[in-house]
């Protein structure tokens, strides 16, 4: 059976032999070293400076060796000339040598018994084709030796659950947390782990990834999925080396109730494919990045701040049981900038049920509104207990699947007890007391020191979420990500295969009537017609399609017969043998060989939809479908998902369009059959993954609806190779 | 001459008689007060607790008055039981009494000589009729005795700048800045001062306004436009009480440089208006209130994080001389995300000049890009220098006006001197040699501590951002308000008043032919087209207007003619008798007086645009233009604006809409004549100004356009007031 795993693992690898998967098994010997050794140390690099620094602030120090190759005394210690003089065992060779002294540093490496190297230096494939050639020698030297590799050209990684910083970028010890950070970006990994610091957001590893030769984030990932002390995983891509391993990763953390969190640089760059069909133009590489997460139930966040409270908050929380978010607050104002602040975040604030609202009214004062997001009223500064009891209440709501209080936390000491302690306490207990998690939420982002620890551990808060905007992102995200992997539970194999015969040379581009029989036999509908031979058989075609039809050139060799005159519509029997001759006359002048003239029946006002297929060159077919004319081209008004796609999932990218309301019906119109036509996309994605890999697109546009009548207007299928 | 003040301003006051202006020069006691009455001082409230408390750290108790009913000792301090008492010159009177006591603590403040009450209490116009009543009550007795009120049912005021804080929001003692923070909610304003003072965001005021009865947003606005210590005002708002003076105020502010930025609550509640014309469905409150802030160059934000980091950078840099902002960075992954950011943002981040590129790559080393945002590469981080020649070769690109730049800063010591203080330095030397404004960026959101100044005070860096995303969304905000300032310097006056009969009874809805007669008066093209008398007559109008014709039903009593099958389309002279007699039969039927029956051209293919005036009860006439059809309707795809509209506003307006790559032609057709186009657009709103209050719509649905042909083909004209 079919399913997206296996959709997105069916495909050819087409990695240059760099990137082939490390298992999680023999990254444990990497990532959690009992011992290490600083290859090329010395005190005239701050990277050496650095990673020796953080290693003895982690009291690592007795288990990690000093190499130097003159055996000069280093970092105030005692060194040996190379790994082979250390006599011990050692996991961990940590190599900040030359390009040119890297084999040879391996290989002593190797010669030591170490078997993992983390290779820091740069010049390699990020630095042209000199830097590439350099860096599949050391991947082919590493494998030789029965090595592992991380990097080049990054800054190590640091194991907190062990306490084992491997890296120069500057750590501070603390208490391990549940979120591992991966990042592609060196430079950037030290303000990630600098904010996390700041929000309190405990780190499991922090790992940089650099050039990926051989251990991918895919590779990272599976690692950190299968780690019981990593409850989310951060993620900064600015590229996905491994597609094929990463979607396995993705959805094995899915499965694991883990959410990946994923900051991707590029969303800008929006640069369109050329392709023959006009799908292809619509996606581009950050939709189909985009399109590939959603399907996986990969978040995708847009700055360093959202990325870490959103790994927070999703490590804390794990699947919320409904996405519905009831809010309480005890400013007012809050209230007004946070019900635009979920909006905006796409949260799901739940009108409250009526029991809830009930309850409500009676705990609070008259003038207080029983609404979601909820104004206490300042009425809850003198007396808090109405602060714990609307919490109690709202968290009983059959809609509310988590919960956030909105309300202050110091992080700057006033001189003794906080004076909202009491206010906070309150909240505490209404904590304890609720039927779903609750997160506390400062109205704008500081840092949370120890003195808000003091604050949270009196109260009984158990997680804090600073700044309005990062909670709603965070927990909007957070509950999203819960439907999805629900949804990713629940909906495997629904789809059910297809099978056609597909007669026909698979290559290039097939004609018209080819294309309509393919999709007839595989029971998609299309608009009534047949080949008309003559003038004669044209006016008979009239009148056998009912009254005026269209009539258009048959040819392989041609994509947009409109383009060069080839199709006519509204010729009514008058004229039909006049016409059919002008497209006879047409086709002989085309460079492209005319298979004949099809006669179609005209339809009338309805919804012209395009539904496409197009072939990823990393990530396999994607089915893009939207209201077709200048609702895609000028609005760039469209869905898009990896194949397999539901029925369900059809009607889910429907709706998600901005042009859903004209499915309801427009000026009148009937409205569309929306599972009708859901099972019709379904089906025509069913047929592309059957098509086999040589399609590279399958495109109907436009797709005809009104009302239940669906109706494919005009197909393409093209397939990879010229005729 | 008509411009927008004057606009703004003629329309009547529907005022209360609450909210009548109180001029700069008498808030000027209230805001710098030499002594204070704490009315109701008690060692029981929490609010005269924290008020007393401020005024003591501010040195400001020698000053202070206590003022205690019974006499009792307050707060450690002895009291007086009455204002009358205290037997010195008092300039505000800080009333903590009830309700039920206020007018005789009013009574007694006045007798004492104060002339300025700051109410506390609530109960007032926020709590139904009742509270409506005594608010009225009290404006009047404060009247009486010649008093001003701030109030009631807020938090009072700070004045950091002469150390007054009268106000029972918690606040320390610290240096004044140029940010003046107004707030109508009390209990969100705290968060405000706090993270002002996390983020070293200086500010002159803090004023709470609560319910507004004397003196509005507007008046204070107005106050602190004049204050010379206050260089960007920051405003949370949930209503706007005072359309005519907030106007006047926020004009006043464009002309002083000083950036206004508010951020509104209630952007979610699109809650739109019932009206004749569909326009008038298009304009909810929240999109005319962003369309008046555009015109007035009153900046919009949605957080109260952006609401400060972009008044302090507003305050900081004033107008910037161009749009442009160069970025550069010594992170790659930062370089990245800052290019997604500033998309997002809507920051303009020009590509950089030739020789701007000649010499970042003479500069830098070979493998870095000279591009914008700039990536100074790792290299900068061994030779400083590179930074801070790349920020004075940036500074003098020609399309730059202001820079960024980003890169890390300490907010915790790590021990001594920072260690990345050399790199700051180089920056610092950067700036210093910069042609435009540099704002330093970290790329997380923290504090701004004393270690942190000690860094920028040693480097040499005026001005700090923390977090990307941030700094991006202030930036593009201070960039589009600089133009938009001088947009309203530049461009007021350039709209020609218009003169037209306008012959006909202003009242209840036209026919279409007067809107027709209208529309020729202004020169405003309409089809060609004339009224038909009979059967013969409208055989007659097709040879005439040119083969087939549109016929329609013309009455007063009809607004959408189409609904009641009153518009027929492509019509042949064949046809044409039977038709209009068909429409005369329907006009039988019809509730209304049919006045005739329209010929005029059938247009061929062409682009319909939706254009329409009209008038929103606070803010006067809105001009509303977009696509016709479902663009409007669907996607919601207008653009909106205060009159006056001048051609060169309306060109923008219509390059805004998301729809605007078809104004460049689509399938094939010609593109629109813009500037043509433009000044009809403005002939529109002119004819509409110029129809006097009764107008309550003018809709042209659809304007006709193809290349330079741009022609009326409907016309509603609505008045207040049935026929």
């Amino acid at each position: 059976m079919e399913n997206l795993q296996m959709s997105l693992l069916a495909r050819a690898d087409h990695g240059d032999g760099t990137s082939s998967a490390v298992g999680p098994e023999r990254l444990s010997t990497l990532f959690r070293p009992r011992s290490v050794a600083l290859v090329g140390a010395t005190d005239r690099s701050n990277f050496s400076k650095v990673a020796y620094q953080n290693l003895a602030a982690f009291g690592f120090a007795e288990r990690t060796y000093l190499v130097n190759r003159r055996g000069a005394e280093t970092h105030g210690r005692s060194t040996v000339p190379s790994c082979s003089a250390i006599g011990e065992p050692v996991d961990v060779a940590y190599l900040m040598v030359s390009q040119a002294a890297m084999l040879d540093a391996l290989s002593d490496a190797a010669q030591a018994g170490i078997r993992n190297a983390v290779v820091l230096s740069s010049g390699y494939a990020e630095a042209g084709p000199d830097g590439r050639a350099a860096q599949l020698a050391l991947v082919e030297h590493a494998r030789s030796l029965g090595m592992v590799l991380l990097g080049p050209n990054h800054l190590g990684f640091a194991n907190f659950v062990d306490r084992t910083p491997v890296c120069s970028v500057r750590v501070t010890p603390r208490s391990p947390g549940p979120v591992a950070l991966l990042s592609q970006s060196g430079a950037s990994v030290g303000a990630m782990v600098k904010f996390a610091d700041m929000t309190g957001t405990g780190l499991s590893y922090m790992i940089t990834l650099g050039n990926e030769a051989m251990i991918t984030a895919a590779s990272a990932l599976q690692y950190l999925v299968e780690d019981e002390h990593t409850r989310a995983i951060a993620i900064f891509l600015e590229t996905i080396r491994d597609p094929q391993l990463f979607a396995r990763a993705a959805r094995q953390a899915a499965q694991a109730g883990k959410p990946v969190i994923v900051l991707k640089a590029g969303r800008s760059e929006l640069s369109a494919r050329t392709a023959a069909a006009h799908t292809g133009a619509l996606v581009g590489d950050d939709n189909v990045i985009s399109a590939v997460f959603t399907a996986l139930g990969v978040v995708r966040v847009d700055s360093i701040e959202d990325l870490m409270v959103t790994a927070g908050l999703g490590a804390h929380l794990g699947p919320v049981a409904r996405p519905g978010i009831g809010v309480v607050s005890v400013s007012g104002g809050a209230c007004g900038i946070l019900a635009d602040t979920a909006a905006a975040a796409g949260a799901v604030l739940p009108e409250f049920g009526e029991r809830t609202r009930a309850a409500l009214r009676e705990l609070l004062p008259p003038f207080a509104t029983p609404q979601n997001p909820l104004d206490v009223t300042g009425a809850a500064t003198i007396e808090p207990a109405l602060f714990r009891d609307a919490i109690t209440i709202v968290s009983g709501d059959p809609e509310v699947g988590v919960m956030a209080v909105v309300n202050t936390m110091p992080w700057v000491s006033d001189g003794g007890r906080w004076h909202g302690q009491a206010t906070a306490n309150a909240v505490g207990e209404g904590i304890a007391r609720s039927e779903v998690p609750v997160i506390y939420v400062n109205q704008t982002m500081q840092p949370l020191s120890g003195y808000t620890r003091e604050v949270m551990a009196e109260a009984g808060i158990p997680y804090l979420v600073t700044g309005l905007r990062h909670a709603m992102v965070g927990l909007a995200k957070i509950s999203a990500w819960s439907q999805a992997v629900g949804r990713l539970r629940d909906e495997q194999g629904d789809v059910a295969p297809l099978v056609v015969s597909a007669a026909g040379t698979r290559r290039g581009t097939w004609s018209e009537e080819a294309g309509r029989q393919l999709l007839a036999e595989a029971g998609i509908p299309v608009v009534p017609g047949r080949m008309v031979s003559s003038g004669d058989d044209a006016v008979a075609a009239c009148g056998e399609l009912g009254g005026s039809i269209a009539l258009k050139i048959v040819s392989a060799g041609v994509a947009h017969k409109s383009d060069v005159g080839g199709v006519r519509l509204g010729v009514a029997a008058a004229d039909a043998g006049r016409v059919y001759q002008e497209l006879r006359d047409l086709g002989g002048q085309l460079d492209a060989t005319l298979d004949g003239v099809l006669a179609t029946s005209m339809t009338t006002a309805g919804l012209e939809l395009l539904v496409g297929v197009v072939r990823d060159p990393e990530w396999g077919l994607m089915l893009a479908l939207g209201v077709g004319g200048v609702f895609t081209e000028v609005f760039k008004d469209f869905a898009l998902a990896p194949l397999p796609v539901s029925s369900a999932q059809a009607a889910r990218m429907l709706r998600s369009l901005r042009a859903a309301p004209v499915l309801d019906g427009v000026r009148g119109g009937p409205a569309v059959d929306l599972p009708g036509l859901a099972r019709v996309i379904e089906r025509v994605g069913l047929l592309a993954a059957e098509l086999g890999p040589g399609l590279t697109a399958l495109e109907i546009n436009p797709l005809w609806v009104s009302g239940s009548r669906i109706e494919a207007l005009d197909v393409l299928v093209s397939w990879s190779g010229h005729e």
